[in-house]
């Protein structure tokens, strides 16, 4: 019998990917990505303004033809492999990046009029540039609709839809006033395969509306129209313009057209999975479950869990997202995740050392023979805000300890150690709301080239941390879906379970906590949090007079 | 009429400089540096203790030699000079450097049998080895000598003469034994220049005395015998061998012997003034009088003031001394200072960045171009801990509000910064005591050659920022008691304020507070206190939450 394969299309920040998988096996046959020609790698910023971040939906329709003709290609030189074995798509994207277009889908960038408009293009998911239209958000929400915000942590984000195109609205009407509607990233790309044009025809995923946008089935969907009307009249009356209903990467967004079959020599008819999120679908890709956490750590990092529907989670406070259906259907899907993690080691390395890539591991080979503790420092994660637990963009960089003596490998290291402590905060919060964790799946290149990371990350947290089998995870999660709307009968799967079981896995290394480093960095978590509630919490007070000296006393206590 | 010299040798951490000094002028016709020819940079450390740091004796009679006859060399070649027209001889070092010797003034550090030991070197300023033994000196005088700390802060300082002899006691007993007495580097060097080898004709400084060894007039010189052997029996035992009275530095200490008059080529006979500090005759050489606070800028600060006797100036908490005499005599001399300056901005170029020193010069031109506040950053300047006003060795530095964006300019100028807030600490402390500030007298490298930290410390501390004429302020201020106990009979001054008017002067350009920057650096300055009190302050408890937002906001504000 011949095998069947899915296609993953995996929209990142810089770059898109397309992986092509035996979708018995996990078997990998291609794979290609194609970085986005536009901007600076792929992001169009402002000099002047650094919550400036968008991109060019005119890359994303480029990079989805060169990364999957290019997966093809190569796919073709292994056994067995032929196009017509092909029997579904999934995609993911980042976000939210929502993008403004006509009634016929066209994003208004294509348009000659708005061709070099920042405002028409997409907005990033890291664009910070609605901070305020986000605290307003969050303000009116909790004096009238407290419940929107509780399943969002209790903060509405400045990187989050409704943020970003009220921030539009306000700062350039005309672009929001030629705009038909928004539409989602992720929602887009399975609408150009499907050849929609017509908005109420889209397939929304539930991952970025419940995320991003406030979704929730419980109270009709988006937001209601007095509450964006109240915000802005003109917010209220898009809320018409947007979707009524959203749905799991499960669901049939649409089938493959005729025009992009015949561009990317795929048969016409494939079904394409709804869209999701990069980092949902790339803990499906790590085999996410019940009491295991997915950390996807790039230059920020994603957290999933998932509970079961009836396990009767709470509003965790501080917590991005709880979202039913957003990772595997049928489960609670729960998202949190840190604002900056590699971008951190990078800013080090490139702009404080001036080094260049090569110096990370030079570091990390200097950072490694240091004991836990003996740096004597201690640093805040924060330098692009907080995403989970304190959800405040507006919280910045901290390092304490520094001597006269201290090495950039100590701080290095404390750097590494600072986004370990702001995992383990993370994971303390969701344990303490009943969501027990018993080890962690990491993917990303950080976790598979930095083994004194993983370590490290280990003896923080107290619990195994394990690395995902394929390289390539949200890929390979897209292309779970991709399984699964084809369905067994297609020669795919039924669930999203039955798919992890056949398509995914974890590598063979598995790093344990070593008792005797958790015990020091039991001592510095406790002092991270002091530092973490002092200048995080409002109103917190504590008395820090010994803090320095405690660091101190653990330093000479690892020398 | 020929004119007449005075030869001030000032020994500092790394070299020894001398300078011959017309005493009606103050034209400096020869000056000659000589660096410590062994350790690092003439400095002994321990690899496994950051603590250690001392300093061979031997180094001290080489560089002696060298430097002397290096600016006699010099002076000859100016008009009308002549060897035997020096009338006098000053003397100041770093301290407190306390040196073990034996009966006859002979350093155990020249025996073969101490010959690798380096407990039997002298113990360097900066050696920080007697931490505990700090700790419980300050902890013995508060309970039964409180008179004692209220003149030196109120903390008794690992930096200072017992806490190094205790410390050598405990750790080397063989050293103490062996050591008939211990004497500061500034009254061993005029001893030896008068051949003097009987301990009890020894003329200690009252400077050295007064400020590091609790030595006051009023309580019968230094601290009583049942005191020190309440510490330690040894202790109480080596204070009958030690000294009985303290002298200012317009008393002579002893006369240019013959064997050093010939190694030296000078009249034999020379009065040589008692010794003092560096940082004291420092001041005196820039010009320090009554509202006038001299400044030395080097790796670490020293302040200066003076203060009429009968003032009524009560003891000032965390300023490490005030002493009768020590600075002018006849005037009471307040001491104060911060543990690094320059070593921080060189930890920061040298080790962060691995930088040479030109990317001082770099950092300085970029940094040279933000406005007050534009970095967002603030930092504190504890990086080799806090000498006033918190007296606290074991404090550390920290730097806060970094993001992804911070540059190394960045960062550069905050630590520069830090240390102006660091110096404003100091000031306002005083003048809040009584002792009026009106302005600034700096020297030292770096006040010479970096105009942005002068701007930057006159709009931090709202007072005008001066510059010493002469760029070797310590050693002038030791050929201004070289002048002063000649005596005006030989040509020379009969009072300190005589030969400061004569001899010493500042440079034209003045730093005046520029009201804007003033006003953003109030805020920072604000924000720094709140730090300062509540990782310095025991039992200090502080809302700190806001405190990265408001550094944000005033970020804004500059941009």
């Amino acid at each position: 019998m011949a095998a069947h394969y899915s296609i993953g299309i995996d929209y990142g920040t810089n770059s898109v990917r397309a992986l092509i998988v035996d979708v018995a096996t996990g078997r990998e046959v291609g794979t290609k990505v194609c970085p986005y020609p536009s901007g600076t790698d792929g992001i169009f910023t402002d000099p002047k303004d650094h919550n400036v971040a968008r991109q060019s939906p005119a890359d994303w329709l480029f990079g989805l033809e060169k990364s999957v003709k290019g997966a093809l290609a190569l796919a073709r030189r292994a056994r067995g492999f032929r196009p017509e074995l092909v029997i579904g798509i999934g995609v993911d994207t980042t976000g939210s990046t929502p993008l403004p277009v006509d009634a016929n889908l066209k994003p208004l960038a294509f348009y000659p009029e708005f061709k070099r408009n920042r405002n028409a293009l997409a907005w990033l998911w890291k664009d910070h540039s609605g901070a305020d239209e986000a605290a307003a958000i969050t303000a009116a929400a909790r004096a009238s609709r407290p419940h929107y915000l509780a399943k969002c942590g209790g903060t509405y984000s400045s990187e989050w839809f409704f943020s970003k195109i009220w921030h539009c609205l306000r700062a350039d009407p005309k672009v929001f006033k030629a705009a038909h509607t928004w539409v989602e990233f992720a929602d887009w790309i399975p609408a150009v395969l499907a050849g929609i044009t017509n908005p109420a025809d889209l397939k929304p995923g539930v991952c970025p509306a419940g995320h991003k946008a406030m979704y929730n089935d419980s109270w009709g969907g988006l937001p209601d129209k007095e509450f964006l009307g109240s915000l802005d009249p003109e917010l209220g009356a898009l809320r018409d313009r947007l979707y009524p209903k959203a749905y799991p990467a499960d669901v049939v967004a649409g089938y493959l057209c005729e025009e992009w079959a015949a561009k990317l020599g795929l048969p016409k008819g494939l079904p394409i999975a709804v869209g999701a999120f990069d980092a949902h679908l790339g803990a499906v890709g790590s085999g996410v479950r019940e009491g295991v956490l997915s950390k996807i750590i790039g230059t920020s990092t994603c957290d999933i869990m998932v509970a079961p529907r009836d396990a009767g989670i709470p509003d965790i406070p501080g917590v991005c997202g709880i979202v039913d259906g957003s990772v595997i259907p049928g489960c609670l899907g729960i998202e949190a995740g840190q604002s900056a993690v590699g971008d951190i080691f990078n800013w080090f390395v490139r702009v404080v050392c001036q080094g260049k890539g090569k110096l990370h591991e030079e570091l990390t080979a200097r950072a490694r023979k240091l004991r836990p503790g003996q740096s004597g420092l201690l640093a805040l994660d924060w330098n692009n805000g907080n995403r989970t637990i304190l959800v405040d963009p507006r919280l910045t960089g901290l390092l304490m300890g520094q001597t006269l003596h201290t090495t950039r490998e100590e701080i290095y290291r404390a750097l590494i150690e600072a986004t370990a402590y702001g995992a383990r905060a993370i994971v303390d919060r969701i344990a303490e709301y009943g969501v027990a964790i018993d080890s962690i799946v990491c993917c990303g290149g950080i976790a598979e080239k930095n083994p004194m990371l993983m370590q490290i990350y280990a003896d923080v947290l107290g619990r195994p941390m394990m690395i995902s089998r394929s390289a390539q995870t949200c890929a390979l999660g897209a292309a779970v879906f991709g399984a699964v709307v084809a369905g067994s009968a297609a020669g795919g799967h039924d669930s999203t379970g039955a798919a992890q079981k056949a398509m995914c896995g974890v590598k063979r290394t598995v790093y344990k906590p070593i008792e005797a480093n958790r015990a020091v960095y039991d001592k510095l978590y406790g002092l991270y949090r002091k530092l973490h509630d002092s200048f995080g919490v409002a109103g917190h007070t504590e008395d820090l007079s010994a803090a320095m000296k405690e660091l101190l006393k653990i330093k000479e206590g690892a020398a």
